[in-house]
């Protein structure tokens, strides 16, 4: 079944402010601004989104849903390659996406992580997302028949995103997907060494 | 000799842009809410920081200045310890002061971060700084006699800051010296993993 037309609209109005977001930043972004981003006329965003709480959370929303997306149609190395090797390819090719392809939705997650120490409202909306997000990882995992435990998805969510956080505010050109490989690396071996403390 | 009366005050207008953006963000920090933060009369920080560029990159350089301070001085296990053990004790040290006393420094470097993807003065700075940084914590490696490469210390610093982003961004009441210890294993398991792609 199609998304209705009031949720294809609400998908393009915030996939309009985390575009707004990744490129103008926090104080780019206006309910204005996300109508002329979508060629809507005004006051459509603020008829979806009654105020900058409701937009905000509206935009990680969506950004997080296309990350979870681009997270399961990728894909990795196939046959008999053991777990560490399977996910530092697959997380390889994720942070090379991206950092490059899809750089100004991963500027707009940073912007709304960085507002959210300044925005209570954000901050537990950004709460409730990651948590939802850790256990669709830990399942995606378990669909990838890999070896790790809930405690080691979440080092590597810690690490991925922080490692794709120096990937997205440095220069674009340097970025090659062997360039990106060794952080991959890093990542895995970082994000499953275990909990021993 | 003492710093002159010059160095001085450059240095506490700087201090006071540091703390302005770890605040209230890029968007609050003008030279006269620096002029307010230092306690200094209006026109103070326009004297000694003539353009918006010029007092960004101060900041950038006093915050790394304060953090490399601060990793010469934290101090780590003695006696017969093996490098490994060594790094994430004084890791987990460095972490730890960086996600709570000095959150508001690490969050103003954060600031400076994303605002150089949109400012390329900026973003120059900030490459300089950062180059600055690698040798002067390769150095600082050598003089701890650890056998890190240039690379691995690179990957270090990579994992180190983008673990920082996290814990710095999340709320601080869920932080503890054992808390903040397996991420400093994870960056020091990853970030000398070694070269190999």
């Amino acid at each position: 079944m199609p998304p209705s037309p009031n949720l294809q609209r609400r998908r393009a109005l915030a996939d309009a402010a985390v575009e707004v977001l990744g490129t103008s930043g926090i104080h780019g972004l206006s309910h204005r601004a996300v109508d002329v981003q979508a060629g809507l006329p005004p006051g459509t965003t603020s008829n979806y989104f009654r105020n900058r709480d409701a937009l905000l959370e509206a935009a990680a929303r969506r950004a997080m849903e296309l990350h979870q997306a681009d997270m399961v149609a990728t894909q990795g190395p196939e046959g008999a390659v053991a777990d560490q090797e399977r996910m530092v390819e697959l997380i390889a090719a994720s942070l090379y996406r991206a950092a490059t392809e899809h750089r100004v939705r991963y500027l707009a997650i940073y912007e709304l992580t960085m507002e959210s120490t300044r925005r209570p409202a954000l901050r537990r909306a950004l709460a409730g997302i990651a948590g939802g997000a850790h256990d669709f990882t830990v399942e995606h995992h378990r669909d990838l028949d890999l070896a790790t435990t809930r405690e080691q998805v979440g080092m590597l969510i810690t690490l991925y995103g922080g490692a794709l956080f120096t990937l997205v505010t440095a220069p674009e050109r340097e970025l090659t997907p062997e360039s990106v490989r060794p952080i991959a690396r890093a990542v895995v071996v970082g994000g499953t060494a275990g909990a021993r403390a």
